[in-house]
């Protein structure tokens, strides 16, 4: 294991709505992703997920609110909770989730990644 | 839950090695820590610990080598691994580790948080 520098990870790809594994802790992974325009309303049954912006600003929509997550903020979303993230510009989000997740939660498109990346 | 904002957390106490728990997800803490001086030797048994920078400059020193960790940058400590952190100049860091983890591990000492505040 060495150290993870967030900023020279992100350097590494371009495409957006494809999380890279970056690191692995207590059977959850820590993934990178870039963000922009919006994603499908999803949820995860069994599993919280947290987003952590490292650079621009996500909005998540959920049920009953919508939440902005600006650079050096996060929000965890519970299981359970339909969420649809949406990205204006681009944005640089790092996730913690178990390493089961699947991006698209409960749907299945062709956004839904199967097999994940280890940068 | 509210989106956690990491500058304003940190602004909400002073005092050094005494970590305060901001969020949960997947029965883990995400928590935050002011970090001066020098730790204790210490190693966790079951848990992965993940150090992140939000300000500063951390050291870990490791049985074999010593890892030095900028703002923007992760560190994870494996389960079992024998671990020392130091920091020369006061540094923040954000910690993911499952909520049953005490801060000294093995070890039992003044250092001990045995009851863990919510900011």
């Amino acid at each position: 294991m060495d150290v993870v520098n967030l900023t020279q990870k992100f350097a590494l790809f371009s495409e957006c709505w494809s999380p890279k594994v970056v690191g692995e802790l207590n059977g959850q992974y820590v993934k990178l992703a870039k963000l922009k325009g919006e994603f499908v309303w999803h949820h995860h049954e069994q599993e919280d997920e947290l987003f952590y912006v490292h650079q621009g600003t996500l909005r998540i929509k959920l049920p009953d609110r919508e939440v902005e997550i600006h650079a050096g903020e996060f929000f965890i979303v519970p299981r359970g909770v339909e969420h649809c993230p949406v990205a204006e510009e681009e944005c640089q989000v790092m996730m913690l989730e178990p390493a089961s997740t699947l991006n698209t939660g409960n749907v299945q498109n062709e956004r839904t990644v199967e097999s994940l990346e280890w940068l």
